[in-house]
């Protein structure tokens, strides 16, 4: 007898649980995927270079197309809206073309991702005003910039706020990013997010720091005209929110379905979702365990979605796998400044009220005396005991990659002493003989109590 | 009372205990560096791109010079050769300009280094056959490359074979690589090796595999004019031998120090040499602890050397520190391809009867929709239970680096699945959403029994 799996969603989490599942289980297992959109397994963290034209979109950002999927034996059916999980009748109601229906599964899988965060204030629903979460969001920012606007605001200096400033100010806009905090990327310590801020700068950002948004306006024609933030008016005929992202859970809550304290839906180690049988769910709309902060968070990233969603397709085809949490490892580049970061900052540890000890390294890219050897900052931050919780690192190319040592150790459960002594890589073209990462390690262990 | 540390040798290790020591200790300690050359803490690793002029040498390689040590409090006493290990006397005996002294330790640190291995040949003696292991054979490279020769011979296809065969071919030579091995870089499985292999011949060297050297010929003024192979003979106004180095232990031999089968000082995790009172030793003229082996081995790096030095000090001043060991961890190089090394390959793990299982994955060094996305090979060898054994990287521009990942994994003990799990950065100018790494561990995951 074939079982049937419902998966509710098309993007990294839901098909990668439904490629896995249908490549192990073959036609044991039947594998339906509803997605709203017309695109499945999708990048969307390559849209700010689709805007920037780094790169063709819509479809240079598809990884594998639907058809693609189709051809690999998973019933994918796009432009469909899943609008109510029946758990009593173990069917998924959904909306398309056909008008609605009803699909019955053995297993489901809620992989419904994120949708951006849109502040609640007079004039955000005008015409010009954009998220970046989807292709569709994507597409419909491209028309705005097709109609040749002058002035852009970007509301939000997290990577997608930096990320999309820049690529605005690459297509030639007079570019305004506003953000409340001091200095943008919040996910560093402030003095490291103010190099983040002199290089946006430098590259023609206008920063606006220190400022809520208070409204949007508008002209006669519908379209977004200017943001009134608390330190004034910038005008702007396309406006991007890039202030963050939340778990689409209505579902999920509609059904009943357990809401963890940081919005997501709680899942346990195998992804399955507690209390319920045959339940699986995985990606941007879960929330995860941070082995750092030993809590649940919410991080919307296709790293942890593609994770997980392998281990939902593993566990759907009678395997027994766990996801085995995050650190918060994020990397990205500006301009020519890259910055990394994994664990927990100074200020993070601070706000937990977790006793901490940071030091930080000023080195270069390669050997000192190397051509091209260029500034990179690391810090690290351990606990008095010598345990490492984090590390940050800013800095010119060759950088910012390099916070995979840092994650690999904090993985590991390594100390700042055990960083010292690990045998890295070295050559000129690289580093000086020490690794940054271990010059910032032995100032932290000249720092540990 | 103040104790008195004598150093032989004043290179990385030599200098780092002496910094470290001096450091700590203050006035406590009375230390003297013994060097035969004119220079202290320089970067042997940085002798080909002076060679290249990438970089201006010999001072430009100098991270410390005598007089900075100086300054600090350390006694150095550049152009004193040791000639003897007085170990009754507790006395090292020096021949200087000043000619013979004893120069009485309580504690001696041997850090007499390596040197270039010259195969037993004819005409090796010749002007023009150089080593590049001190900044005075850099010197005299440069002497040679000076009389405008328009054809160089690099024996030894390593790191400095293949780094130096670069340098070489960047000045305008004809270079003519020999190797006894079929492909160069036989710390890499040989078809990573022939990447480097064709890289080299794109840069126009070539590559003349799988020959010994029987000869060099010199002419009436007692400069090389060729080197004789056994596949044939090949004309060079200078030859650069980079077949590797030994160290260099024959001050140690003579006091009776104990030698390891890999021909390096045997020391104790401190770097104390086993059965003598206050004798330590580091950097290249010891063996080193291979935690992946699980033997002793001869590794002479700087990393080591450094990190060996900075314990040494740490334990002359009263610390009670070890070196941890080496993983075989290595980095470079040739042209715009980069090649990174961890643990044992696969053809290592062969040749010590170690079962092990390889996968290799051929991904790209940026998201593959992304402009400037090269290829890059990623090679993992596991032990058939999953236990990692090491890591091979063969790629373009920011692929190598990424080798640390593998050694951070590979220290901490972690196995294949716990690299797949691993919370790693991804951003679209970095990786695919996979990072390489962990799409190698994927494959490899699929392949272990």
């Amino acid at each position: 007898m074939t079982d049937r799996v419902v998966v509710v969603g098309g993007d990294a989490a839901g098909m990668s649980a439904a490629s896995t599942a249908k490549r192990r289980a073959g036609d044991a297992l039947d594998v339906v995927v509803v997605e709203r959109s017309r695109w499945t397994s999708y990048s969307a963290c390559g849209i700010p270079y689709w805007v920037a034209g780094d790169v063709d979109g819509p479809d240079g950002l598809v990884a594998r197309s639907p058809s693609e999927h189709r051809s690999r034996g998973i019933d994918v059916r796009t432009a469909v809206t899943a609008t109510a999980l029946d758990l009593a009748a173990r069917e998924v109601v959904v909306q398309g073309e056909a008008g609605e229906q009803r699909i019955g599964y053995d297993q489901l899988v809620v992989a419904t991702g994120a949708e951006p965060i849109v502040p609640d204030v007079p004039g955000v629903d005008a015409q010009g005003v954009h998220g970046v979460q989807t292709l569709d969001d994507g597409c419909r920012l491209l028309e705005s910039l097709a109609r040749d606007p002058r002035r852009a605001v970007v509301v939000g200096g997290g990577y997608i706020g930096i990320e999309m400033a820049e690529a605005c100010v690459r297509r030639g806009l007079e570019t305004t990013l506003v953000d409340q905090a001091d200095e943008p990327m919040r996910t560093l310590d402030p003095d490291l997010g103010k190099q983040v801020r002199e290089a946006m700068q430098a590259m023609g950002v206008r920063m606006v720091m220190g400022a809520r948004v208070e409204a949007l306006e508008s002209g006669a024609d519908g379209r977004v005209s200017g943001v009134v933030t608390e330190v004034g008016t910038y005008g702007a005929e396309v406006v991007v929110f890039g202030i963050g992202v939340q778990p689409r859970v209505g579902l999920a809550r509609d059904a009943g379905l357990p809401i963890g304290a940081s919005g997501g839906l709680r899942t346990a180690a195998s992804m399955a979702v507690p209390g319920q049988d045959g339940l699986w769910a995985a990606g941007d709309c879960v929330e995860s365990w941070d082995r750092i902060r030993r809590d649940h968070v919410h991080v919307p990233l296709g790293t942890h979605a593609n994770k997980q969603g392998r281990v939902v397709g593993l566990n759907l085809s009678g395997g027994r796998e766990e996801f085995a949490g995050v650190l918060g490892t994020a990397i990205t580049k500006v301009c020519d400044l890259e910055l990394g970061r994994t664990g927990l900052t100074a200020a993070q540890a601070d706000e937990l009220g977790r006793d901490a000890v940071s030091a930080t390294a000023e080195t270069t890219t390669r050997a000192g005396y190397f051509p091209g050897a260029e500034p990179m900052t690391v810090r690290l931050t351990a606990e008095p005991g010598g345990l490492l919780l984090g590390g940050q690192i800013v800095g010119r190319d060759g950088s910012a990659l390099r916070i995979d040592t840092v994650a690999s150790a904090l993985w590991a459960g390594l100390s700042v002493a055990d960083l010292v002594a690990l045998d890295l890589a070295y050559a000129p073209p690289f580093s000086s003989v020490w690794d940054p990462v271990q010059v910032a390690a032995r100032a932290l262990l000249g720092k540990l109590p």
